[in-house]
């Protein structure tokens, strides 16, 4: 099978980003859609990824990370328990009864009972991660709607967590009573700090201190600029706080090149900490490549 | 003007509540509406109010408290400022201009400038609560969508504090990634204790709290009235961690009879405290009465 052209997916909730890969590992094209596991019913996979599809013959093979694998998805790939090696290529399972174009593959998130917690799609960009940087020894950070912390040691993820930092953001800031007060953009780095060493040096009174941005804006006419850096300083302090078993005296890597990654980036060099960071879509697709990999070794 | 029926009126940002009056303080009807101050322009108070009213010869006084008093209401009646007294009858804005059958007075609500925070409402039901109990130093905590504590010193507001607690809530169990896990209805106290113990020890790991709700959800098959009496539980215990110094050692009213009052209740008898009750429709009435019974007085 050496030689033959390839097909890596990250399929999440709300996106199907599809790469059609050469057998030297360059990307041929890239594939954009809307058509995430949440649109989806599981009848309605094979169709999507069929359509977003290059023309070609014979069978070709399809490496799928991400909420696909979820009970609800297209096929389910039972988690990993930690401590593990992220799920390689042979963990993948296999899509049953596909059309025979495709030999789809599905890549299995991780676990971890208690404090329990899940990842699906995260765990590839991990793998992504080390495959790139293979003595790393201390914490990845995946800043997103629900932002992970995961301990790596000696190329195990040990432990993690998730916050659901990204979605109290957009919750609290589009559909509670402070959408009147908070922008929809603009930013103030000197409230963002401020408000980072409030919540990290008091987290206990953050449904005070966002009641406390709705009054400033009618007492004190708080700009809307100013409400929405101090409410993400608020969050972000409140979650360092918690994490700081994490990230206290570790290397710290962040993953993502976009505003919010740049956000926790300075967070964390605030506290002193030297930050790596690292284009979050490129360790997911550097982890579908070392999974394709790894089955065309065993293969 | 002795002897003349009056009106009693509670008109929120969802609701307005219409309380017909004898003279001597019996309560002779009671109408509610969905009429709240969300639901009308500027324009929209007066028609409101006149079709809830009883038909009456000549002109009736109106004693108003809420959001109506409101920049965004009918008239604005300012904030009165902490340390105050609860604004008193004497302290309401008359509504310029209206229908000749009506005299209409809004109570001012109570602002805070650091940290900053508002009242509008709940300044009237403390005023009640002090008309029944004119003796009482302490706190007074006011659960609802935005829950307030009030501390009470020679009948004065000292200060207040308000949290979003309540309103959380709701985004949390019917809007987040935990929807899909929070029951809408059922309970389990050893949850919400557990739950209430563990926000009050660790507050900054609440948005991982969170995400473990749904975690555990998937991998332990936490049920959802479980689920719904933790999260409650871990809001509630994020709240009472910084209102500490508010209820450490203090006399403490809880103003309502409905479940969430009830909950509040428990957590706070949990710690040792003890714990009065009130009604809160009647504290809302009682302060009225006492506002009425100040323009009477200086009439």
């Amino acid at each position: 099978m050496a030689g033959q052209d390839w097909i890596a997916a990250d399929w999440g909730t709300s996106h199907l980003r599809i790469w059609h890969m050469s057998a030297d590992g360059t990307v041929k094209s890239r594939h954009d859609s809307d058509k995430g596991m949440g649109t989806l019913d599981s009848d309605g996979f094979e169709p999507a990824l069929l359509a977003a599809l290059p023309d070609l013959p014979g069978t070709i093979t399809v490496m799928i990370c991400g909420m696909a694998g979820s009970r609800q998805g297209w096929c389910e790939a039972p988690y990993a328990a930690v401590p593990c090696t992220p799920p390689s290529g042979s963990d993948a399972v296999r899509v049953p009864a596909t059309d025979t174009r495709i030999d789809a593959r599905i890549l299995p998130g991780i676990k971890q009972d208690s404090p329990a917690d899940v990842m699906r799609g995260e765990e590839t960009q991990v793998a992504g991660f080390l495959a790139l940087n293979p003595g790393f020894d201390g914490v990845i950070c995946l800043p997103g709607t629900h932002c992970k912390w995961v301990h790596i040691s000696a190329g195990e993820v040990v432990s993690f967590r998730t916050f659901v930092t990204g979605e109290l953001f957009a919750l609290l800031s589009k559909q509670s009573v402070l959408r009147h007060s908070i922008g929809t953009e603009g930013w103030d780095d000197a409230a963002f700090s401020g408000a980072l060493d409030q919540a990290m040096g008091r987290p206990a009174a953050f449904a005070a201190d966002l009641f406390s941005l709705r009054a400033e804006n009618l007492l004190h006419d708080l700009s809307p600029a100013t409400a929405r850096a101090r409410l993400s300083g608020l969050l972000i302090g409140m979650e360092l706080a918690a994490a700081k078993p994490y990230w206290l005296g570790q290397s710290v890597a962040v993953l993502g090149e976009t505003g919010l990654a740049e956000v926790y980036a300075a967070a964390l060099e605030k506290q002193g900490l030297p930050v790596t960071r690292a284009d979050a879509e490129r360790m997911t697709l550097e982890g579908l490549k070392a999974a394709y990999a790894q089955i065309k070794e065993t293969a």
